[in-house]
């Protein structure tokens, strides 16, 4: 393929091997992204990853931020499901071991290295928030919905703030301590998922199945 | 005072000034930080802002970063306070409002340059959980303790992790976000501490003072 070919005929031709370079590259990307941080990425270690040309890289990203919101979402993406378990313990449960998994281990490093540089990069920010925190707000509001309409619990108000009692306390745990978190192990992280879930039912007005609400 | 007098003498002669000179120098710090972030930041920009020399300022603190970390721990030591309120749902007010405040206008500017930097500074991170993080902990424990002395809630096990149904809403709501937080009015802050309040409560079991549990 030329660099002068138009893009449309580049689309007509190639689009199955297009597909498959563009996933190696955002998988390089954020393989990168979680050993060198936001700093330390070059799109010429990305390509050099990927083998493929930096030539090749810009013409389907045109700088390295673009290419690290390509990846951040495609990355979002795949942490994307939205089980519907029949109960809001099971469907809070679910979110909050999602949450636990995708801020600890690779992934939790990743997301240091974007946190770090959408703490001054308002585009990444940006990105970030659609591809990763509205998601979340989305399934809990669904969640709290569906909890509703089987009259678990009663309608809350500020239903928007449930979210934030998902999220928030894994960041506070995972994002905000002082090791990184490579060092926390998944499946403690799973755990820590598992404990808070009574506070957040309790929160949000519903019953955990042990029936002792959590309590000593 | 020459470079070469040492320490001991220092201190004897000129407590009182020096004092004074530290704490300027910690405020041209946090303000510098605020302005430029971590990597913007320079010992000059600090000193020339202070009305010192550079020299004066190595005479303290031997690095951008031991500066910038005694700046922070003075920025935390300020926030510090311990109301008893008497009532678990008074100690918890406070306690988010407190955050609230604290992740907003400028001081939440001045987390957004620490939080970028510590994703990636481990020695910045420590400082920052043990200045930050850690008081916060204390606080809820003690607030949560005293509940229980006072029979308001039942014992909890988990007790840990009321500090992160706490702090991590706060930072998912102000400091995760796609906007910079000094667009954030600290009034709105200060109402979305209220709004999380009655669900803080349910979770650790304590009810609120309107009596509707914070239900529509």
């Amino acid at each position: 393929m030329s660099g002068t070919e138009s893009p449309a005929v580049a689309v007509r031709r190639g689009r199955p091997r297009d597909a498959a370079r563009d996933r190696a590259l955002l998988a390089a990307t954020l393989a990168v992204l979680a050993e060198s941080g936001y700093g330390g990425l070059t799109t010429a270690a990305v390509a050099a990853r990927a083998g493929v040309s930096t030539a090749t890289l810009y013409r389907r990203w045109s700088s390295k931020e673009a290419l690290v919101l390509a990846a951040s979402a495609a990355f979002a993406a795949d942490l994307e499901q939205r089980p519907d378990t029949g109960t809001l313990e099971g469907d809070l449960r679910i979110l909050l071991r999602d949450k636990a998994a995708g801020l600890t281990g690779e992934s939790g490093r990743l997301m240091r290295a974007l946190i770090g540089e959408a703490a001054h990069n308002v585009a990444l920010a940006e990105a970030l928030t659609a591809a990763l925190i509205d998601p979340v707000r989305d399934r809990v509001a669904e969640a709290v919905r569906r909890a509703v309409a089987r009259g678990e619990i009663a309608p809350l108000p500020d239903v928007d703030l449930v979210a934030d009692l998902v999220i928030g306390p894994m960041v506070s745990r995972f994002l905000l301590t002082a090791h990184p978190s490579d060092t926390q192990d998944t499946q403690d992280a799973r755990g820590t998922a598992d404990r808070l879930l009574p506070f957040v039912l309790r929160a949000v007005g519903g019953q955990d199945a042990s029936g002792d609400g959590g309590f000593a």
